[in-house]
């Protein structure tokens, strides 16, 4: 089954303490395509402007993603930069130029409003609510918002959510939301919301899923390069939502499974600057990076009888 | 097995956003006791003044802890009085006196030398090594350090990480005692100094052992009701500990079950204020909490088949 995103694309300027990287390849619908084309066909809306290179389409296309709804406008391509301290979880926004993104209203091509996944990226949740009203009876749609909705609009963003199955945010943007500190209470407000499903990510600490009664804690793969963290929740969000696009079985065990595939992704996105090392990935790094995060959480539950023996009383 | 304990017993005062508690139940050898003397016998050697309160004696006997080590000397009790925000993960202290405990010097009773388990809490790492000295052939020896004594006493900490099999401090520790941002990387710079195993505590965020090739990585139980976060590292280091001499067994697999005993040992205490929690604790809310992480953490590995169908390409 393939995806639908909706989301950004544009140019990144960064500096972490390794290194920086200027007007690389960046962007939402960027990153979370990319990943998720690794299982499943995706089909992007977006827009670019005039300045964006065709071989950056040519990489895309060569990912087999469909660019139907990736439009061009007059102007210059959104542009970001930012910089990172050693603490990698927190971005510093230097500047940040909407160009042709300030205008954009995503308009599905034809086909498009049968998708059976959709997610959408971190914009203007007038805009998100505006794609869900295009597509007909999706199985699964799972969005991701920021502090900067949550602050300016936050009824829109309640309506949107009343249709959303599936919210990833990060920790802080959870607190916000529900306005409540304590994660565990402040995941059951977000869900009276609308999403039945609500995975929060903590950077470097991994990620939390809570959903109905269950809770998954999932930690990030400790990595000794971490060369720059951008993408890596768009990264973790097109991996996840493409290996359940791929399996479409949304069963809990699965949705495990799925999170652990995100968390894989976003693990390799992180080792190199932009999507570079996306750019090298293959299937059998994927694999073999999953089993190892199998032995990175794996220990034995107790046995009927072991425990009592080693309790002294 | 029975466990030597050297550290501090004390009178905390502490306020969190939930409430506050005057002049209760604390200190690192406390905490470790209690938590260990759910799994095993504990042997305690600490300081108090002669301040401190009959029934608070009372109650570590009749949690079967060994008090012979437990002096008694002229002046008041170590006190610390500190405060929580929101965020609990850290702790602002807000007044430490240390009396008795300023001139503490650990004096082992008889047959005491023999132990085989030993937890250095996080005192003057020239103490630490003055006890060790003392001990003859233990099997597994376990230390806590602070930012304090890394900043002051360098040199004698890496003396006495040179007889320490098992290092047990925070992530910002981590970094500073390795000077090394990457916690990996840290975690290798450390376990030369002396450790083969360095188990690193975040907090809310779980922990992660660091031990030959292998890492593993829990997470913190979520709660809905963290009341006082206090003692929380040393009820889990009493949890690991108390379950390892308890069974005997440093194997890896046996040691990955200690570090979930040791989180759930933890996720109770921060529940109550002081110790509180731990007076009611009942050995079957304790697997009942094992269980319930095993559930927080499980997923299903890959299977040799089913990976391939669900990779687009």
């Amino acid at each position: 089954m393939s995806i639908l995103v909706v989301g950004s694309v544009a140019f990144d300027s960064v500096e972490t303490p390794f290194g920086k990287a200027d007007e690389v390849l960046g962007g939402s619908a960027t990153y979370f395509s990319t990943a998720a084309s690794f299982f499943t066909d995706v089909d992007l809306v977006a827009v670019v402007g005039e300045d964006f290179p065709a071989e950056h389409v040519a990489f895309l296309r060569a990912r087999n993603i469909n660019l139907a709804g990736l439009q061009t406008a007059p102007g210059a391509t959104f542009r970001w930069k930012g910089r990172y301290e050693y603490d990698l979880n927190e971005a510093h926004t230097l500047d940040t130029r909407l160009n042709v993104f300030e205008t954009f209203r995503p308009r599905l091509p034809q086909g498009y409003e049968q998708s059976s996944f959709v997610f959408l990226a971190n914009i203007d949740p007038e805009l998100q609510l505006e794609v869900l009203r295009q597509v007909h009876g999706p199985k699964l749609v799972a969005c991701d918002t920021m502090n900067f909705w949550i602050e300016g609009k936050l009824e829109a963003l309640k309506k949107t959510l009343a249709h959303v199955d599936l919210l990833i945010i990060n920790d802080a943007e959870t607190r916000q939301l529900a306005a409540e500190p304590n994660l565990v209470k402040a995941a059951r407000i977000i869900r009276e919301m609308g999403p039945r499903t609500l995975v929060v990510k903590r950077g470097e600490y991994g990620v939390v899923m809570f959903r109905d009664e269950s809770i998954f804690a999932a930690p990030a793969y400790p990595l000794e390069a971490v060369f720059d963290p951008t993408g890596a929740g768009d990264t973790f969000a097109g991996g996840f939502m493409g290996y359940l696009a791929a399996t479409e079985d949304l069963s809990e065990a699965n949705l495990r499974q799925a999170i652990v595939f995100g968390s894989v992704m976003a693990s390799f996105t992180v080792e190199q600057f932009s999507l570079n090392r996306l750019r090298t990935l293959d299937l059998e790094e994927i694999r073999s990076r999953f089993r190892r995060f199998k032995q990175l959480t794996h220990f034995e539950d107790l046995s009927e009888e072991s425990p009592a023996h080693v309790f002294a009383r």
